[in-house]
């Protein structure tokens, strides 16, 4: 395709060219903050930054783009070229849809509302986070309103389509309705079956040992150090850029399991940024394709693979050498997969954590539409886990309804995508084990690239050319359906 | 100063505000780029720090800028202001001096000829380098003269206000003449001097010690970590913000002593960094005076304080712990000031050092005014070596004329600032002995705090307020007097 042919969308491939080097640096600015930066360049840091994040902004709502996007849909496109046109489009919209001084009071507000959550949360003080809470989630609700005026949607999709374009509530009601009606009882059958297993000690082992051993894993599951490293942060996260992805994770000296665990998650994250397809690097057609699906890689990673029996016995030899760890891989494998109900989502193991989500969904819905006062909250949730899990959390406001930075800094829904993406997984699963055979065989095999191939395929190398349940059908033959989640918890838990 | 008052002053310090912010990020990048990118990770880092760069640029050159300066000259302002407004169009004029388009075809001759350089450097491959290094010559003197219309100067003279803002070629003529009439004896004496002195064995000592170490004779040096931190990078330098310096170093295992100095040089570059007056973080005031003057700063904490008995003695109980070493603060004072003229200019030691300016000084002026043609450079550069250092030079062009990279990427003007910056610390070092005493005692005395002290008050905390004879009449008493760095070389090494 020359520029004679299609002049608007080669205007807006450059314009969006130039808006991927500014969020290149944004990434690394992140990166370096949570990782390098010493806490006296805060300060400065977080003043670039937001002139950084300004400067985006202003580029992805420059006032031509309207009449050149307009203009770009009447010129003849290839098929992927369009596709890139309509993810250029979405950037727009999400970037226009909401005023700057909303913006910035937002930003505002979730900063202070944040700020002060830190101390509150540790001090398990909900009445001082309580204000803070309902003047933020005004603004939320100012947002999610305008935006859905502006995308023609409901408050609450509105919200989820900034991480999931395209779904609905109506689609997440009837998702999660099928879960919650077998899950909780599919915990109690869990639990009945490991409560007569064996436990069994870990060693403890040094941050250093630790990172040695994660590196090696990191090899075996194909990370490419060509274009990522592997560093430590406070709160692990997979940053950088596709050419150039930063992983972080955190270690624990008594517990090697949970920053072995975590890398091996991170690792799925960045597995998919390192395959995006090339061709569309610097352009929206080349970016993930949704947040769900992003965790739907990390999840496949730790959930189908990395706590499976088969990758368990692959990397017990290097446990050994490196952190003298002397459990076999059946007793790892039993440690990975112990099932116990618990109050913080984010040590929840695979078969509770869906509680943590239906809970936090069920709350987003009526706090945006007004049904649940954010004072209510405290009992909606100690009602909810009672039902869901089975604990009483009356009065634990910190292990309860405060544990989470997504609502204190305004960040409503993006809980859901964490079960879709453990849905999508499955649904990855058995999809390619039609094709290839089983996982657990491939590893024993030696073939886990066969595994990775399939992924390569299938999901990386679609970036966001296709829309999600486009990817999802040509993938698996069907959209999202949570009955291979089912399967695979019943598969590997009962 | 309220903003009714002076309002177009209030636009351009905002604007020059947004300006920091860019080059913040611009200088993350330098420094990760050199310390923790993969390679894989250079394309896009590289297109991204382009289009930093180029939006950089055009804040520089915005059209409002010319009429906005002209009128805050109008304006009235306080005398640091007026400073800062100084300095802002000192900026303006630098950034709109050269047209784009040479911008761009020097940028891309200088990455061709670095590029290449590289290998024939290796190779001894004058003949390879000769027609790259004409080429980038000829957009260096069409640089140089456009330059020199703008600002109303030489071409050369224009090319060494790059970096020393109001230096000429007339002065450096004056200072470097003296220079020369005593520097040559004076090497021979030192020479004599030292033909009977025993040589020591330096042990070895693992980069993790040496890195150890390294941040221990930082603390001492009083460097801030909280506002800065240390790392590996082939080339060492002093990068970052003041408000977060990124210094860097290598580690030669069999050899500590190099590295520990590049640390102790660095910091002296970040203690200025640091040291910079906080009232005009963001603002063209608020930065380094010019090249020289950083340089000052570096070899004021190499040279002044760093080869001193004083502190090798204060640091040798480090030495002797950390890395095991054996020899006493009078063997390292000998080590650490041994003359001996060689062939490469950053191997060099402090007496021999401004030879190799000296050199390279004449031969720029004759390249920018034609005298001297690149073909004839390896013929100056024998006979130069000769006269200066009596060695012979003939055919060993890698370790000649093709031994730097400044030239081969086009950077002309910045030799001088070496050993301007030599004579400005040891001008520095007599100034503050008239006010607090030797150095060497205070250091004695444990109070080298009290050495910076005079340097915070006297040069960091100065920013670019004062041009720079103002600073050092205020400083010493005189403006720039290389008499200071005779006596500084006699005292020490006579
Ligand atoms: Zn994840
Ligand atoms: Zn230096």
């Amino acid at each position: 395709m020359s520029a004679d042919k299609a002049p608007n969308y080669q205007t807006l491939t450059k314009h969006f060219q130039s808006i991927s080097h500014f969020e290149h640096l944004s990434a690394l600015g992140d990166w370096d903050q949570a990782t390098m930066m010493p806490i006296g360049g805060g300060e400065a840091r977080g003043a670039a930054m937001a002139e950084l994040a300004k400067h985006i902004h202003s580029l992805k709502t420059a006032p031509m783009l309207a009449d050149t996007i307009a203009q770009a849909q009447q010129e003849s496109l290839t098929l992927e070229q369009n596709a890139n046109l309509r993810e250029i489009n979405y950037q727009y919209l999400q970037a226009n849809a909401v005023p700057g001084d909303l913006v910035e009071a937002k930003t505002k507000a979730a900063y202070h509302c944040e700020q002060a959550w830190r101390d509150q949360r540790k001090n398990n003080d909900w009445q001082g986070f309580k204000p803070n809470l309902e003047n933020l989630m005004s603004l939320v609700k100012e947002e999610a309103s305008i935006r859905a005026q502006a995308l023609r949607v409901s408050p609450y999709d509105a919200l989820l389509d900034k991480f999931e374009p395209g779904m609905t509530t109506a689609s997440i009601d009837n998702i999660f309705g099928q879960l919650k009606s077998w899950l909780p009882e599919l915990i109690q059958q869990v639990q009945h079956k490991q409560a007569s297993e064996p436990r069994f000690d870990i060693p403890s082992a040094s941050a250093a040992n630790q990172a040695l051993l994660g590196r090696e894993v990191m090899q075996v599951l194909g990370f490419d150090f060509n274009h990522g490293r592997l560093d430590i942060s406070s709160h692990p996260f997979c940053g950088g850029v596709a050419s150039d992805v930063r992983l972080t994770t955190r270690y624990d000296e008594a517990d090697f399991t949970s920053g072995l665990m975590g890398i091996i998650h991170e690792t799925g994250h960045a597995k998919y940024e390192q395959g995006l397809p090339l061709a569309w690097r610097g352009q929206p057609a080349g970016l993930a394709r949704s947040m769900a699906l992003h965790e739907s890689q990390s999840l496949f990673c730790e959930m189908q693979v990395g706590r499976g029996p088969g990758f368990l016995k692959l990397i017990q030899p290097h446990l050994k050498q490196l952190l003298a760890c002397p459990l076999s891989h059946e007793q790892l494998t039993n440690i990975y997969t112990r099932v116990t109900p618990g109050h913080i989502r984010v040590d929840a193991d695979e078969v509770t954590y869906p509680c943590h989500i239906l809970l936090r969904f069920e709350a987003e819905k009526a706090l945006v539409s007004g049904e649940l006062a954010v004072a209510d909250l405290p009992d909606f949730w100690s009602t909810q886990m009672q039902s869901l899990l089975g604990i009483n959390t009356d009065g634990d406001y910190k292990n309860g309804c405060m544990q989470d930075i997504h609502w204190a800094v305004g960040e409503l829904g993006y809980f859901p995508s964490y079960t879709l993406g453990a849905m999508y997984a499955a649904q990855f699963k058995y999809a390619m084990e039609n094709q290839i055979g089983s996982v657990e065989n491939a590893i024993a095999a030696g073939k886990l690239a066969d595994v990775m191939a399939w992924l390569q395929s299938n999901v990386w190398s679609k970036g966001s050319l296709l829309e999600i349940d486009d990817l999802m059908r040509q993938a698996t033959g069907e959209t999202l359906n949570p009955a291979h989640f089912k399967r695979h918890l019943e598969n590997h838990y009962l």
